[in-house]
């Protein structure tokens, strides 16, 4: 077990988890009811002043939109036949390396916390909703889940729970009053159908202080992208090929978007920036059927070989199905490597 | 009878009018209704690419929102029951200067037109829905009274009608088949009671493109004053003798703002612009009740005084009062014109 401190220098190869100081809900918004949240939603967007709303996630798939947000931004929504509230709180875990971590891999994403994270979570059957940002990836676990994600992940990491800004070192017992791992080996995971759609996907920032410059792309993006334009020009994005999504987040100050080239078209090149390398990014789409939330091992099930390739990768799961996006060079021996793991799983 | 081409030249002393070619309804959206309405106003102001209303305008007051449009703006707004529509359809007026017109009066707004419209139109019945911007000044009258216009109005201008872009010569046996001016004398009009704000109002415009810079803290006025900021300061225009007043019209691509000053300190001061004088406004209110649609001499009641001493004033009327704007210096004056006013009604 580690503590804090002195022994902090001997183990500068391994990392902290952080427990963030949010509690989440995760909510669907359907396609026609969206005009209902126009209000709301702007709001916990663009108006800072106007909320304490502090973790807010935006996603459009061809489905529905799904919303992650903090308890005071969740009071903002007035409930509706269109909103789907998953009945869980959520806690956004962090991984942030402690020093010059030693770890030979370039991959950046869930791929770096695949194994030290994502498999010992799906072996003790917690269920995890993935949110990565261009900042950093968000593993939600349920709060009743707590005791059993430190007890599995306390010997990988220093854990700190963060309380009113200040970082808490913490421990299995600081929460589970001796609850034990339930060390049950994880029954073989269903491998779910993939869809690997034609776009070609950008994740970007923004300087918060130019969201207001963009404030009309972005509602246009987000709220009308659906309703014809004027001119009813045909878009290349109705292509059955290609899909619908596009993700905002604006979470403790700082903006992540999930775009494809398409949508990207549509703001002003200076603003919105990527890493230096520019890199696109295709996307696998996993589930033929909506996944629900209490199936656990499905980020697993494409982060351990993503992982074992050193691939790195973004992971967005929305209500119904969970989205990766790998580089676009890497995308033919992703596909290779799901088609080899389904007809492993169709054999065993 | 005045005819356009050659005999022009002889009438440069005079006026034209044109009848816009925009069929209008009039809206009142009450305040809590307004988040439903967020969706499509956000569209009709901000999203040009998207609607093909040309005509459209928003005007806050304590009670209301009023909403004029076109009808391919009204066919974006849902009925409701907060949303309340006056039945008729109404067609804007545009009086214009034709050529070097001679008139030795250098006041703007409804003044220059007090005696050559509102009192004539008065006189005949006819009931006026005003909308002052920075541009121009709209006199709005029923469609149904379009012929009853136009015999009133061709002594004293040249009427054209816009139709696609055209301007057609206009004259009364194209809509009256022989309809006759109704010759009554008006009815001594009610003198409604006048209510004088302390807040200083400003009329501003913006060049079209730079609409996207303000386009958050035009939300944030529009959509969402009335409800309380994160920091809760008290602000100052909650002060009992201030009136709640904003009013945005984007009318053939031209945008018009009335606020108070207060509401021009959240935007940035190099976008908006105003004539060069700067002028500083202040409201006379008029209407203890609610006035209705259908009492005509309203807006004659408040722009002869005017006219007679020279004075300048903007003037909206909205779904349930009628409001004017006059130079902060002549307050002292016209509130002393309407004293009188009423007390000569009071004793006559």
């Amino acid at each position: 077990m580690h503590t804090g401190g002195e022994t902090a220098l001997l183990q500068s190869d391994n990392m902290d988890l952080h427990i963030l100081d949010h509690r989440l809900r995760v909510i669907s918004i359907s396609k026609s009811g969206l005009v209902n949240f126009t209000h709301p939603l702007i709001k916990l967007i663009f108006l800072r002043n106007r909320t304490r709303c502090k973790f807010f996630s935006l996603t459009e798939t061809p489905e529905n939109y799904t919303v992650v947000l903090d308890e005071e931004g969740f009071k903002e929504l007035q409930p509706s036949e269109h909103l789907k509230i998953e009945s869980s709180i959520w806690l956004p875990l962090n991984v942030v390396s402690n020093g010059n971590a030693s770890s030979s891999s370039q991959a950046v994403g869930v791929t770096k916390i695949a194994k030290s994270v994502i498999a010992p979570l799906a072996q003790q059957h917690v269920s995890v909703f993935m949110l990565s940002t261009y900042q950093t990836d968000f593993i939600l676990v349920r709060e009743k889940d707590l005791a059993v994600v430190i007890t599995t992940l306390e010997e990988e990491f220093n854990i700190y729970k963060e309380v009113g800004g200040e970082s808490v070192p913490m421990h299995c017992q600081d929460v589970s009053n001796g609850l034990q791992k339930n060390g049950k080996e994880a029954i073989q995971p269903t491998v779910h159908p993939v869809l690997i759609p034609q776009n070609q996907f950008c994740v970007m920032s923004l300087d918060p202080d130019t969201l207001p410059s963009i404030a009309t792309t972005l509602i246009d993006v987000l709220f009308y992208s659906s309703s014809p334009k004027g001119d009813a020009q045909s878009s290349p994005s109705q292509d059955m090929d290609c899909i619908k999504f596009f993700s905002f987040s604006l979470i403790d100050g700082y903006i992540s978007l999930v775009m494809d080239t398409e949508a990207q078209r549509q703001f002003p090149a200076d603003l919105l920036f990527t890493s230096s390398s520019g890199e696109l990014w295709r996307m696998v789409r996993i589930g033929g059927q909506p996944l629900g939330f209490d199936e656990c091992g499905i980020v697993a099930q494409i982060s351990q070989p993503l992982a074992d390739s050193d691939i790195s990768a973004y992971y967005i799961s929305t209500f119904s199905f969970d989205h990766a996006l790998v580089p676009e060079e890497d995308i033919m021996s992703v596909k290779d490597m799901l088609q080899y793991q389904r007809k492993e799983q169709a054999t065993s």
